[in-house]
């Protein structure tokens, strides 16, 4: 085992049992001070920004990817304020909730207390640093960053700031509560899903073959997700006009993140109505189709070069591109089992007027996030109220959707009693 | 991979889709004709029991083993009365909560579902396929039941039993819910382990053994737990003939389960006046003492059969009998650095009058259950107000503390719009 996980991890377990009980109000200067000193800092971390991109176009990095890693004054200055909204989301921990008194006497309730120790394992975006160190200090857990090697300079500058805003006296929170695994050996990730006794929650954020690595190898829990295939099915009953208007939303307004549409589903008693409406409207903002049988016949002789015959493999694809399927089942019924055997369970969505063909749907499809008349973008933790997020889970244990602070917590069962025995 | 295990979890995962929306009343049904059958059917099952417990006597398994795979019929009772218990436990399934209109008037609210797949890995006690049966069915769950091989007669006999009873005309949970791994051969544990497609939690029943092969060998979130080295501090302030009951009863009351106490720890200042007592009552219930140096030295010519010399490993020693650590620590500071040292984090308490020493005892320890004044003993569903439960979880994620049938659900968002779309 790699002795500079070992510390690292040995570290940020011994400073988690301080930060556990450092109040909100040190948790929130501490915040203030690392924000601060990141602005202080931002020629250091531009030119490290640099020197990484430098590297990545050289080494034929793709323009969506260095798009990821670039940062500029004004991107930093988004990623300060994102930082600085984190002091005005409520602390978690210390909530006390389920209070019970049991006939014997006992009083039983439980506390929320922090997770721990959380590692992040990410690529490119440098923004996801800063972010998870922020809501990980507030949740009052540590955090062992690991990001990829393409933006290592960007990084250790970041966590050099963090650290250094952590210096300045009067700071409760101890600097050992953020890590940089800043080697970028592989193998290093392997040792860290070792590292069961100081570890207590690991999250992917990048791809399914880090996700599927990190399930494979980990001995602690792995938080899995942001890999959406999504749906939403036209019914019957639903407002045309509209419904176009929020399948548009939902495709192009930021067709490259995981709550982006993949597959409408359609009704075949509005199917011709529909269809090619929308290929009309979505083939003019760059969309192209990938069609059933039927729908493809409904197109006949219409826009040929945005729309193709769905391949096998194409209503089972994230697109993260402008790319649609699109497919007329026979109804309600038959729209629940094409999600069922193609959705990865993120968000799925009924476009509808009829309440009981909404309800049966919200009932029959368990997704992490199940819509009536609305756009699958909403899946992200500021949308839904959560105020920021860490990830967005599809797993099922633990925390389901957007992860915000409290996700990154857990709680203690406290019992009081008067000398309690049990009979 | 075995393609016994692939069946079994592939009608298992699709029973499950029906069994999620059966209604409570259908699942109490079933219940209630499972239970009834268990009964009708008492002379085969007990039959076979007796058939596991020759072979066992003859493989030479210890007295302690034996007595838990044995049945009778007051035993049969006993776990068809318990399962008829799960009928009035409340159904979390269907629960809507956190309910909120956010400021675009999306109405967003969570709501509770089933996990899905359950799959138990057990040793020795019959009575676990029942329990787990009766917990899964109700919370919407299908199981998967993996039992020793020294059980495998009585665990045929009462799945059998249970498959019988949904058989009956009328009953809406499918039979595939309940699923035995009839064969004993060992590799087929790590093949479940494999099915992340089909399971969504494992819960391992048994030795440190068998959950660190879990953890080590599965891609499916485990729950660990079930291993307690449990702690009571003495402090200054505490009512000691009082304090002593608490200990006697954590100590004695049942000394082979994972609550039962294992450490006490004791402030000097009342070590003299407490420590021989204690020596002294529990001695005569036949608890014998490892005893750090300070209060070996303080019962110097007193008892010497049940006092030894503490070993070094010795407080990190789960007893599971009658044996008890002792050790004067030099106040509550010590006495919380000792249980973070030494603790499972399964349940540890404080004995004390003092209530800031009881609130930073409560802050600083960090188990699933924290005790002030009252008995260890008590960290159990049935106790604490869960009605039942399927495992005392010492990990940090999903739930924390005993599981009852709430802690077997996942939530999913549902999100209702007016056509809404992001901005």
């Amino acid at each position: 085992m790699n002795t500079i996980i070992e510390q690292i991890c040995y570290q940020a377990k011994t400073a988690a049992r301080r930060l556990a009980v450092v109040s909100t109000m040190d948790k929130n200067t501490a915040l203030q001070r690392i924000a601060d000193q990141i602005w202080v800092e931002r020629q250091l971390i531009l030119a490290a920004n640099q020197a990484d991109l430098e590297e990545a176009q050289n080494s034929g990095l793709s323009p969506a990817l260095l798009d990821r890693l670039m940062l500029n004054e004004k991107r930093l200055s988004h990623i300060v304020a994102d930082l600085r909204h984190v002091l005005d989301l409520p602390d978690p921990v210390g909530e006390a909730f389920e209070p019970e008194t049991l006939p014997n006497g006992l009083r039983v309730h439980k506390q929320r207390v922090p997770l721990g120790v959380l590692a992040v394992i990410y690529e490119a975006r440098p923004n996801v640093t800063v972010d998870v160190t922020g809501l990980a200090l507030k949740s009052g857990n540590c955090a062992i960053l690991r990001g990829g090697s393409e933006t290592i300079r960007s990084n250790r500058a970041l966590v050099g700031a963090v650290r250094r805003g952590l210096e300045n006296p009067g700071i409760k929170i101890p600097i050992e509560a953020v890590q940089l695994v800043s080697d970028t050996d592989r193998h290093l990730v392997y040792d860290l899903l070792q590292m069961e006794q100081f570890i207590d929650m690991v999250i992917p954020r990048g791809g399914a073959g880090l996700h599927d690595f990190c399930r494979k190898n980990s001995r602690i829990p792995v938080i899995t997700g942001g890999i959406g295939i999504c749906h939403l099915f036209v019914d019957e009953t639903a407002d045309l006009p509209r419904a176009l208007e929020v399948i548009r939303n939902a495709k192009i307004q930021r067709p490259t993140v995981c709550n982006a549409l993949d597959t409408v589903l359609v009704h075949p008693a509005v199917a011709p109505a529909f269809i090619p409406e929308l290929v009309k409207r979505l083939s003019a903002d760059g969309v192209t189709f990938r069609a059933d049988p039927r729908s493809f016949q409904l197109l006949e002789g219409q826009e040929s070069e945005a729309v193709r015959p769905a391949g096998s493999q194409d209503f089972d694809t994230e697109w993260l591109s402008l790319v649609l399927g699109l497919r007329i089942v026979d109804g309600l019924e038959e729209a629940i089992e094409h999600i069922s055997a193609h959705s990865t369970a993120h968000s799925d969505g009924i476009l509808t007027a009829n309440t009981e063909h909404a309800a049966r749907f919200v009932a029959a499809v368990d997704s992490a996030a199940v819509y009536v008349n609305a756009s699958t973008r909403f899946t992200d933790g500021s949308q839904l109220g959560l105020g920021a997020e860490v990830a967005i889970s599809t797993q099922r244990l633990h925390a389901r959707g957007p992860m915000g602070l409290r996700e990154l917590t857990t709680y203690k069962w406290v019992v009081e009693g008067d000398y309690h025995i049990r009979a």
